[in-house]
């Protein structure tokens, strides 16, 4: 079966609690692999954190509205769950650039940033069934710990851009599939 | 250990028996996981191919002369090879265009694009105790069986440019190993 | 994308060398994880065995025609390869059954057996890149090296066994995937 | 060492909690791969079910009595377990139609019914250790949310069912491995 | 990046609440594949205990002092933690001879015994995103269920001993690790 | 099923080739995980060798005469069986010195040097269907290419001691199983 994509209808926030297996399934009533997006404040506590460094310095996620992206693989190890992350922040940073060729953005590891404002958070995890990923790219910044940068500035459409990234998410999985599949071994 | 990278002092052919387990170690002394890279035609017959789909078009891959990388990894899965292979793909586009911002590049799996004209050919595939990937950037494209162009054309130097791409596909694979382990598991 | 079936128009030999990677890629144009059927003779001599107990005892495959089925997954280990053939030989048995509910028909691990005489060969191995099943029922059992059974005895059409035994193993094994990605971990 | 299979002596209520690492080896001290059977009442409340479309839906596993059993294997993936519960409700099936040749027994994945009474509920999951198969077939369906059949109606008594089943499950499982061990790989 | 290893400058009880994933990063700011030794009591309560066995006899771990060793490991599975445990125990065997060759030391399995005194506890287990190993030497046994020796009595300094085996332990995997990469592989 | 072990009654020489699937069970009639000894000379041609590092400098291996183990491991990673073989070498050296506990004898990775004239060659690796391992214990070390010493100067009977390290292996293979299936996971 192939990947499912869904951008959802109404405002949710993003607390941390969503990284978690079958939450897409339950929320969205979508089965096996599958990434949706919505839009919502971030207001990540701490506890909620899952990278350990945030969690040593103390530092959540907040937001006064992001474009969140979930996404869960079955049937996959976190160190691909890393390289699948990784994906999709460069095909992200390829979509951006597409639409505004001049803007100085900037990959860093899973970080985006325009100039030096930060645009994105994210994580790849896993749960004991299959691995998640967290992109949420800023819409309004406000409340952020760092310097930032959001959406809104760009005069990017959430509603535009999610589907443009879902679509080109599905679509790199299934061609990374096919790859896999067309090649003879090697001594 | 550190990844190792390593940019061949001399020519060196690419016939396709190259993507073969250890030879890296065996060619350039370079112990575990690596990368290196070394200048030189392309020749690879038919019978040498790895991608069956171009074993049943019956096309092989030909190039004056090429910048080639050929990267192993250990304990690694096809799957995760594969999506290693994209990343190197990625960081080679995102370098070309912090070069030259102006160039129409655009990447679509693991091919890359100036306009319509094709500047790479990739694979990825495994041995019996390794993952192997193969990416060739064109230098002079004359003998492609497809519109083609080479890094001569866009005034790149190839002993420049490899070893940026080399150093920032050692540096993305170590920021995925440190990604993969600074995550607590989730529910 | 789904696991692909493809019933051969042609008759072609089963000579054991058609279990390898990828040829039904290159036979059938099929990509991915698929099953195909095709009738033809069998005549698979002992060095193109693959189960080694075969080998020790000098034994090859023959029969005057069969039904052959080929499946390759990729992905796949070859604990997994054997669990699916198991349930590939119990699918073929239900189907009989269902057609025929009188036949004494008995399923021994792989083999499927009419009263005495035997209906099936089978066998799951490993490539480099895959895994790959194959199940052979008689037809015409001639030249077998033991007590046989074939469709043509019990009245029963290859034509029209074999898309339904195809279609139920898709259909097993997208159920399958469905049971992997419903529930959630366990203490 | 062999898998082992064990056959309680005492009744035992099944709510779910059953299904987590250990718990065959601490309540009848059988280590490693086991399988065990037992007699009791289900009655599984919503929050102990593992199968999120059930929780979706609001629906637990109520039945007066029922044979349990519970098999737990260690380094097994979710996949593989998935595909080890057909061949136990295969196995099962083989084992009734046995018994009861025009019994009008039909298999649907891992459910079995009789016409169209559910004579049984299945899952796999995974702990963090191990995987874990419940199947439960109904003796006395009474409190069971669908139309459904039990042991009792169709004459046949647990006690000697149960072995029978696990016995069988334990040859299979043993002639898998042995399956899996006597093969050459191809190219 | 190569393993890490760390002696604590502080005495730290041991309870079993530090065999969790991220312990060694979030105390000593260690990232990756590490291995740490302390000093301190050991006070293991039933209800912390991983070894099931030990759980169903209702036995914790005591000591006054112990040398407490713990590893942590990525992309690893409990199989191979397990025969890393024990080549961690050979490692520390093989150092404790190398300064006492007349000590009557003896090793089995993941227990270490002098004549038929117990100087040793160890388990290894595994974390939502890596194992774990606990290996714990007495120094004073005081309090020990079972009769038990320490290193106060063998006059040898936890504090020279933790550095060796931990140096060890690093080399050996290092060395496994090249092991790894410099064979072929075989028909 | 447990592990087989197998004592040769007729001498062989190793060429290399013998480390190859399903030997054993060619030659010894033993299904499943099983290592084999036999004595005979060693002849391993450059050619032959699987260690890439010997094969760069041209060395083979060569003795009048070893005792030469042979094990295959089915269901098992490269980086499993090269931890399973450092375990058969610390073994074995922990068995001779149990019989010469004054012998200098010194394990360094796979290598046991008495003094500094070696003892053994080893080496571990993987074909399609499962991984192998190699371990020569010179008896005679006449033709070794470098300083080498001999069971036979050493006193020591190969057909006693061989039984004793294949039992302590398959003790040790067994108890690391069972230290697999005991474990509850942690946070």
């Amino acid at each position: 079966m192939d990947m499912h994509w869904h951008m959802a209808d109404n405002q949710l926030a993003y607390t941390g609690k969503e990284l978690r297996s079958l939450w897409i399934a339950r929320t969205f009533d979508l089965p096996g692999d599958a990434i949706v997006a919505f839009v919502g404040p971030a207001d990540v506590p701490v506890a909620n954190m899952v990278d350990q460094a945030d969690v040593q310095r103390g530092v959540g996620i907040q937001a006064a509205a992001m474009l969140h992206f979930v996404a869960e693989h079955f049937d996959d190890t976190l160190s691909q769950a890393v390289l699948r992350q990784r994906l999709l922040v460069c095909l992200t940073s390829e979509i951006l650039r597409q639409q505004q060729p001049d803007l100085p953005l900037r990959r860093s590891g899973d970080d985006l940033y325009v100039d030096d404002r930060k645009l994105s958070v994210s994580i790849a995890t896993a749960s004991p069934v299959s691995t998640l990923i967290h992109l949420g790219l800023n819409i309004d910044p406000t409340g952020a710990p760092v310097p930032a940068i959001g959406l809104d500035e760009l005069r990017i459409a959430p509603a535009e851009l999610a589907p443009q990234i879902m679509q080109a998410y599905v679509a790199e999985m299934e061609s990374c599939a096919a790859a896999r599949w067309k090649v003879r071994g090697v001594p």
